[in-house]
């Protein structure tokens, strides 16, 4: 196997990527060396020799010590936002519906993949609770089984301090259609009705 | 922008590829920082050092001079293929339908896009021509506008010389439905009808 296939082996593995992709992918890098082949390089090596996890949230960061968000002395530090993973942060700056803090749980809890307590950035949550002025905790976690299990064991847990603790709403996405929804959405949507004022 | 904003750009300029597609490739990159980053930005950088084009079909390869396939001197000699770019020498290669030779042409005639004779590697085709002993030179182009106009110009610049020159077979795709058939291929299949002998 040549250094040609290794590439587009490496490639392959790539989440959402194949062969055929890979191939794809590695023949225009081909084609435009210069242009995008190498800067692609420079900024994986990059990437790899100055990227940590913020000390204080979890997330990925190529800042010198905190991530820019814990250094952003104009975000709310009242408000803590704590996600599964650096992607639902990403969504959540994405929809600019939040001006507060994260805190990157790694993972959620689950029996099925022999997720506990331990495995979680859990301690961490907890110490910024004690320490810091936070007055409410929203738990922007999945509204899935192990999402779920999650918010309730953090909801046990945060019970000795008295902060505001708070999920997601669950309803009807926007956009969505009544005929489209599954039992679950419909279900929860129904009983979580808001009556609408005058 | 940090460093790790310029990787999810980088990644998002591949074809196939767009901004959610990065954040969730870069993602699985830095989680796995040993298994899959550094593996990836030392194949990136191995084939940036090594790879060229082989001299001889045009192909991209990481081997010293020659590519593997005109290395090979196993492969038939005397039958060459002639195909638009590296992604159909890889699908014929992954047909096992061919074991002759390959020329990569590095595109198609397109007075659309302003490609002209001389923006393709045609005259190293016809130097193999008359340098080698080939007997058959098989036209691999896209059953499009463009590949034909290529095929046309091809053969006439071919005429000269004693070599059989073909194309693929044009017709109903394996697999396919009569009804699902665009016009062109249905056209084609029908005045190309096969007799079946008794």
């Amino acid at each position: 196997m040549d250094d040609l296939d290794i590439l587009i082996q490496r490639i392959a593995r790539l989440p959402g990527l194949g062969p055929r992709s890979a191939q794809r992918i590695s023949l225009h890098l081909l084609k435009k060396k210069e242009q995008e082949l190498v800067p692609l390089q420079l900024a994986l090596a990059q990437v790899i020799e100055i990227v940590h996890t913020c000390p204080k949230c979890g997330a990925f960061t190529t800042e010198k010590d905190l991530c820019t968000i814990c250094q952003d002395f104009k975000r709310d530090k009242a408000h803590l936002c704590v996600v599964e993973d650096m992607a639902d942060l990403w969504a959540i700056e994405r929809a600019h519906c939040f001006r507060g803090q994260y805190h990157i749980l790694g993972g959620v809890l689950s029996a099925l993949d022999g997720v506990g307590p331990e495995e979680l950035h859990l301690a961490p949550l907890i110490m910024r609770c004690q320490e810091e002025a936070v007055e409410e905790v929203i738990l922007a976690l999945g509204a899935t089984l192990e999402g779920q299990t999650t918010i309730h064991y953090i909801k046990a847990q945060l019970t000795p301090f008295s902060i505001r603790v708070s999920v997601l709403a669950r309803g009807m996405p926007i956009g969505g259609e009544v005929d489209y929804l599954d039992e679950g959405t419909l279900n929860t949507a129904f009983q979580a009705r808001l009556a609408l004022e005058d």
